[in-house]
Order: C-alpha cells, then sequence, then structure tokens
C-alpha cells in the first residue's frame, strides 16, 4: 500500500463561508488538532442533526453509509474515509433524533463506552431547550451542564485516552420552528458547551459563527429551513467546519 | 447578500488519489470547465450508483438529502449547494437501481428533459453488461452505444444550452460480484463512453483512473465490496473528481 501525503489530503480549501466563520487563530480553541492513527475509531453522538435519518440495521458493522443518515456526519465520515485510505479506520454514527443530554447518559455504556471510540464527537443541546416549550420537559440550562459536564467525565474516566470533540449547538435564524424567545434563551446552551470545551480542553467547533456567516449569503430555507435541522448545503458546511477544526 | 468568491469555494485541494488519478492536462477531456450560473438546473442520472437508496417522496421538490441516496450525487448537491449559496441552484437526482441506457431513454421525457436541466450528469454502462451475464439481457456493446447516441442525439436537440456530463462506467477490481470475465469484457463499454464524450465534446469524467488509484491504497472491501457499488469513501472519490473535473 502506497503512503498518502495526510498532510496534502487533509487540507481542504474550505467553502468562503467556514473560513470567515472561523479564522484559524480562534477555531479550535487552543486544542492541538488530532492526528489520525491506523485503526482509530471515530464516534458520532447526538440528537436528530446527528442521526439524520440513519438505518439501525446492522450497526454493528462500521463505514456503512445508510447508517451515516444523510446529515453532517455522513459528510464529514466520507471524507475522513477516503482521505485515509491506508488508516484502516472505524466510523459509527448513534445520534439519535429527540436525544437530550440526559438520554446520552442513558445509552452511553453501550452506545459510546462499549465502541471504545479514540475520537468522539458530540453535538446535543438544542431539544434540552426545545422540549422545555413543546415537550413537557422541565430541565433548565443548569441541568444541561451538570449532564454534560457527568457525561464528560465518566467518559474520561472509562477511556482515559479518547478525544472528545464538542460541536456548538446552534439555531439558523429565521426558520420555521423558531420564535424571537430562541435568540435569548438559547444563547446560554451554547455558552455552556463552549465552557465545558474550555475547561476540559477538548476541541469545540463554533458552529453558530459559521450559520451566523451563511445567513449572509442565503436565508434560513437555505441552510436549515426549520431553523434546526440542516438541509444539504447547511449539513456540508458543518462537515467542513468539524474537518478545518478537529483535523 | 454578499457576493462569494467563486474561484475560492470552488477551488477544492482534492483527496491525493484524485490528484494522482486526474492530472490536470488529461481531466477534463479539452471541454472547457463549467461556469454555475445564477437558477441553474443541475441534474444527475443514472443507475444505482446514483440512486444509491434515494426516497422517490415529494420527487418534484429539488435539494432534499433523502432524495439523493447516500452516493456520490448526495455529496456532489450537498458540496455544490454550500459553495454556491447566492445561486438559488435547484438539483435533483433521478437515478434508477438497475437501469441500462435504454430505460433511460424510456422515462427521459419525464425525468430529464421536463426538469430543464442545464447540466446533466449521466452514468449509466454497468448494468449494460452485467445484465447480460446475470439477467438474460441481450444487449451487446454496439446497443449500448448506439442507445447512448441516441440518448444523447435527442437531449441536445431537444436542450440545446444542455451541458452534459458523461461519467465512465468502471468497476473496482476485486470487488464480490466480478469475475475473471469482467476486466476485458467490460473495457469496451468504458471505452464507448469516452468516445460518445469526445465526439460531442462533453465533459468526461475519468472514473476508472479514480478507482484504479484507490486500489493502490486499499482493496474493493474498502472503495465498493461488490466491485460494483461505491462505499462511503468510494462515493467521496467520484463526487470530488465530479467536483475537479465539472466546476
Amino acid at each position: 500500500m502506497k503512503k498518502t501525503s495526510a498532510i496534502g489530503a487533509t487540507a481542504l480549501v474550505l467553502p468562503e463561508i467556514v473560513k470567515a466563520a472561523m479564522p484559524e487563530s480562534t477555531s479550535t480553541n487552543a486544542v492541538p488538532r488530532y492526528k489520525m492513527s491506523k485503526g482509530h475509531v471515530i464516534l458520532f453522538q447526538g440528537d436528530s442533526i446527528t442521526d439524520a435519518g440513519r438505518s439501525r440495521k446492522d450497526e454493528a458493522v462500521p463505514n456503512m453509509p445508510s447508517q451515516f443518515g444523510t446529515g453532517y456526519a455522513l459528510f464529514t465520515a466520507a471524507s475522513i474515509l477516503a482521505n485515509h485510505p491506508d488508516d484502516n479506520l472505524i466510523l459509527y454514527n448513534r445520534g439519535i433524533s429527540g436525544n437530550k443530554v440526559f438520554q446520552l447518559a442513558e445509552r452511553w455504556e453501550k452506545d459510546c463506552l462499549a465502541l471504545q471510540p479514540d475520537i468522539l464527537s458530540i453535538l446535543i443541546g438544542v431539544n434540552d431547550f426545545w422540549h422545555t416549550k413543546t415537550g413537557g420537559y422541565t430541565g433548565t440550562v443548569e441541568t444541561y451542564v451538570a449532564d454534560y459536564r457527568r457525561l464528560i467525565s465518566q467518559t474520561k474516566t472509562a477511556l482515559p485516552k479518547v478525544k472528545i470533540i464538542i460541536l456548538e449547538p446552534f439555531i439558523i435564524h429565521g426558520g420555521t420552528a423558531l420564535d424571537d424567545s430562541w435568540e435569548n434563551a438559547f444563547a446560554p446552551y451554547r455558552t455552556a458547551a463552549k465552557k465545558i470545551a474550555t475547561d476540559n480542553r477538548l476541541i469545540f467547533v463554533p458552529l453558530q459563527s459559521v450559520f451566523n456567516e451563511a445567513l449572509k449569503h442565503a436565508p434560513a430555507a437555505y441552510w436549515g429551513p426549520d431553523g434546526v435541522h440542516p438541509s444539504m448545503a447547511g449539513a456540508q458546511l458543518m462537515a467542513q467546519a468539524w474537518l478545518k477544526t478537529v483535523i
């Protein structure tokens, strides 16, 4: 097997939007990028944005497109696999629609720890707020923070070498599922996710900045009509932001 | 709406494999690249490789990820949309599993001409050979050529301004669905597709070269286990090859 240049292969020139939203100096939360190694296991965890309609069939088989849905996890995984063909990487998506952080915790043993990820990417938070408005959920931002910190702590104890990536929960302003109350009420969840990343020295992917930049070019209907679930174009921006920040 | 630099946005640095397989001087079949314009309609046509499990629901609505399946058409479309947010592009996938070129012709009025594409991407040919071995199909490579030339001619007459892209039909050597007879017997279909592109001055995407290069890094199990249907990694290579050649 011929060796590919990892630098050349991953040095993607990004969509202008991602470049504008994530200047080099602030994008990585001062945490070094990860170097992909042979046999690494990469796990995507989260809610419907990560799930993106994935099949639950044959979940144990990694790297299957049908199990990655049609969202950012698929686009990110496909890029990683195409750029690291010599590394025998193993990728899983275990996002589940509707999840809040406490629901990740309930299935963490089976859907995270048992898979022994080397790289663990988490996007969670929008339902922790949304379901207080529509689902009768009574958790607050303090619940979110406490649950999220406990989840990270538990993961670091069980898997001391795991590299955890926190993706900023975001909204796409102007989306049909949002009302005016979201702007101020959801901000603390974003801030909390960033602080958890900083405190634990985890890579943080600033997705709200990416979507704010994107909205200068086209409205929410283009990037994620309901303001929560990204379109194809929105998911591709997320994947490019992930790749720019993480590897 | 702010104007993005189209040059910066589309100048992707490609996976090493695509770069190695497609040196600049030979990649575009001497046909100029296409410049994406506002409101352009882009249509992906083909067989199961293009279909890739797409939903048939709400087919009339463009740019829907569920309708793009999980193959190269999705990856290509998502990249185009993310990189051209100011252009109101309209993208469709109308690949149907099992199709041979004469079956494209049977549904061409509805699934191509009626959509009035500005850019039409076609990948067809593997079933024209495969089904002679497994499906009782009696067409030959001459049938393929005659049917394909008629389809292109009909399309150019109905849509004089359409830019047509021919993707090279390919096999991934070592795949489980292939036997030794494929190597020589399928080559004439590839050659024919290229000649049709050259004769009509259409962009040709040399996918066989891409997969041959990919096989230097990992076996068919990685790029497309059965040798016909690309994996996530294989589909991503195809998308990058498409983007490198076409826009």
